[in-house]
């Protein structure tokens, strides 16, 4: 099939292509020497930054501290809490050698940090008078991954991960929801991700975790992209590490933890939401760059147009919109196509007939409402507007994609179906080994207990076991 | 002798000890569990997070974009360039296993990012109009320490590292003093460190770097903290990574390179060149609380007294100052003592006389001013003014500080006498051996030869061979 150089693959040909292709034409990222690591390139770092920005905002108002902790932690450490060093064993990355050296006890690179932040825990926590302890840092994680994706499954990824201690079980639990919380608004309202937050299975959660809630999103595959967790240790962490407090009556009582993350897949996740074959599609609130001003350079105009270009994003940087005058060499064709793959949400062209007449030609990234002609005078004081109509208008249209592509089914055909394509909602008996028949059979998996869905009984979709959960389970397949 | 717990060591007894305690008592750091590790406790990533706020802002206004490299760099990397792999060779940590098999390649952690950035940039420039390019990265980076020290020298630190390339020598050497003027100005600035610029002699550069200039300044027992360095690499890298453009007339050349770095290590500098027996003393611009109200709880005004602390620190809140109320269950000396210890610059203490006279009570943090009586009404409006000038207070001891341990010596007494205290300015023959006899027989190494220094010659201070450099350099001791 025919294509562009500078084109990608049609979605509905090959998804998994057009993502690879759309993320590194995009200049979102390249891919590192060490096998699955990945270079943040300046233009998807800054999205990082917009979307970092926010979450750090929303984690310190909701009274959390930033902190570092360091990124080598003793083998041993991991290895105290069994379920813990079981998950994270196989994918750890290892420092034997050291200052030309080898060490005495092998240093793991931190897959996540409760371990070690558990042990500091132990050692800062004496009374209820320290309780809680709300704790969040921003840092880079190394999961050795067998197939790599950019973003989704990386070799290293950054991500903020909140560890927090409780003198107990209710004020524990409060805080892993008040965390899923914030990831929930965020997603919605800067990803324009209409995420469901669930709970995780046992077979799907956290290893050392006692619950572990999650916000889950549809890609534009129809498959789900698991993009925050939150997790309730109860005093697991806190009886391997010892992180025990005095009691106001004096009496010795084990601290209950939680932690959460969010990460650098969420830039995965913004790609596959809302992309399309032209390249990328970004929520104006995560764009670099929101406007592009194309200025049509015709002979003895063009200083004219370019001028006027500037003096335009002047006014609108002034209205608080980030944009970009692309006054390169290059003719408008090539530099509209160069904003649409990097997913500018809106493109201002400016030629002289425009400027002559005091307007300009304005069109959304979607294209959904054709070019129109705006008044110049007025439109930097239109655009913020116009910007969170588009976020507004993306969020619908996810929102509506993900019912589309969601199905209630009460019969195994109709599941085999609905995760072929979407998602499927379906009662479930909740035991391991059936999941494990039918993530084999359809490589769909719960992804979660949506929080909010209604209470409803029956039998599992596969086994004909009563259903547990006490609702319906969203399966999928998933990245 | 004798002293309070909570209390430390007096500068003037063990200043090393007086660093190591107080660092601790003030909560900024904590040792981790893997050799010469820290654990950056909130108090002190929120300091770090303010540098970093201001660094961040200027690196972006002239022209720099962030990215993120990877943490993991083939061993074959750091051995392209012969004196980088020299210089960093001993410090280096090595992963040799990760998914539990053996690498076939064992990477190694960061030390510094010129060899991937090196890689990529290859990569990404082709022609003359991909230049400047112009990146900044924030990250972790890992050195094996020998002799660790919170801050100063530890396994692990954070930092800002920028990595330019450009098309000719001048520009490159430019972009070199740009980046060091961005340091000079956040250092006084913001940290009220009155650093030197100037250029470090061969034997000090960086590995791998034809030039290299640093601010350089002076702590409390007179040694010297290099607080942040600026590299121009000539083609060493270009050559070593394949860093070459097309220039606009055809003719493929290599591009010239830069790099700079500032990190954690400014924490130490703030803590050791502010600091009194009584602990830290934070300048305000990178102080988390920038003013303590400690209310004077008594009987019955108690809530009184409270509320009205609370309703100062909303009005000072509103003033853009970053306030903090405490209110715990402590008395009066004890709260006086732990804020002293923290080092937060203005203490107000409010009690039940000093409301009903709408009054309160101010004391800078070092006292100088002694105690006065404030106008609580007027007080929101004049803490931005107060705050400001003991910023310039503090910048201002420094200076004279500064001034009074450097001496300009002609003779090997002179110089002996002024690095055992200070800073000596002298003239240097330039020969590496003679920087060694000095090294071991004074600890002392040239720090720099400051940029504003006036031209003079005549012979080496210690070997009366002819003097180099055209001017005087700063010796001393280092950390």
């Amino acid at each position: 099939m025919a294509r562009d150089e500078r084109g990608v693959t049609a979605q509905s040909e090959d998804f998994s292509n057009w993502y690879n292709e759309v993320v590194v034409k995009a200049a979102l990222v390249d891919r590192g020497p060490a096998k699955g690591t990945m270079v943040i390139r300046p233009y998807g770092y800054r999205i990082w930054e917009l979307l970092q920005a926010e979450l750090d905002r929303r984690i310190k108002q909701t009274g959390h501290e930033n902190a570092y902790f360091p990124l080598l932690i003793p083998q041993s450490y991991l290895e105290r809490e069994a379920d813990h060093v079981e998950g994270f064993s196989p994918e750890l990355a290892v420092v034997t050698h050291a200052g030309g050296k080898e060490l005495e006890e092998p240093l793991v690179v931190r897959p996540t940090s409760e371990t070690i932040i558990g042990e500091m825990m132990a050692k800062w926590i004496s009374s209820h008078r320290d309780l809680p302890l709300l704790l969040n840092q921003w840092a880079n994680v190394v999961r050795w991954e067998m197939r790599p994706r950019m973003f989704l499954r990386t070799t290293e990824f950054l991500w903020q991960e909140g560890h927090t201690a409780h003198a107990d079980e209710a004020e524990a639990r409060a805080e892993m929801e008040l965390a899923l919380g914030i990831y929930e608004t965020v997603a919605r309202e800067l990803a324009a991700m209409p995420v469901v937050p669930g709970e995780k299975t046992p077979g799907e959660r956290f290893a050392g975790a006692v619950e572990t809630i999650t916000i889950e999103s549809m890609m534009r595959d129809g498959k789900a992209l698991q993009a925050g967790t939150s997790h309730y240790m109860g005093t697991n962490f806190a009886r391997a590490f010892g992180i025990r407090y005095a009691a106001s009556d004096g009496r010795d009582a084990f601290c209950h933890t939680t932690s959460w993350g969010m990460s650098t897949r969420m830039l995965g996740g913004v790609v596959m939401t809302h992309g399309d074959d032209r390249g990328l599609v970004l929520p104006p609130r995560l764009a670099p760059h929101q406007v592009v001003i194309v200025p049509i350079m015709r002979g003895d105009a063009a200083a004219a147009v370019v001028a006027a270009a500037d003096e335009l994003a002047g006014k609108l940087r002034s209205a608080g919109v980030r944009v970009y005058v692309d006054d390169q060499d290059q003719t408008p064709g090539w530099k509209f196509n160069e904003w649409e793959m990097r997913g500018v949400p809106v493109r201002v062209e400016l030629g002289p007939r425009d400027l002559a007449a005091g307007t300009a030609v304005m069109v959304r990234r979607l294209g959904e409402e054709g070019k129109r002609s705006v008044d110049l005078a007025t439109l930097p004081d239109l655009m913020p507007g116009i910007l969170d109509d588009f976020q507004a208008y993306l969020l619908a249209r996810a929102t509506a994609f993900r019912e589309e592509n969601t199905s209630a089914v009460d019969d195994w055909a109709a599941f085999e179906a609905a995760v072929a394509t979407g998602w499927a909602l379906a009662l479930h008996c909740g035991k391991p080994q059936c999941e494990i028949d039918i993530k084999a059979l359809t490589a769909a998996t719960p992804r979660c207990v949506p929080l909010t869905g209604d209470a409803e009984s029956g039998q599992c979709v596969r086994c004909d076991a009563p259903a547990s959960y006490g609702k319906r389970v969203i399966f999928s397949r998933a990245y």
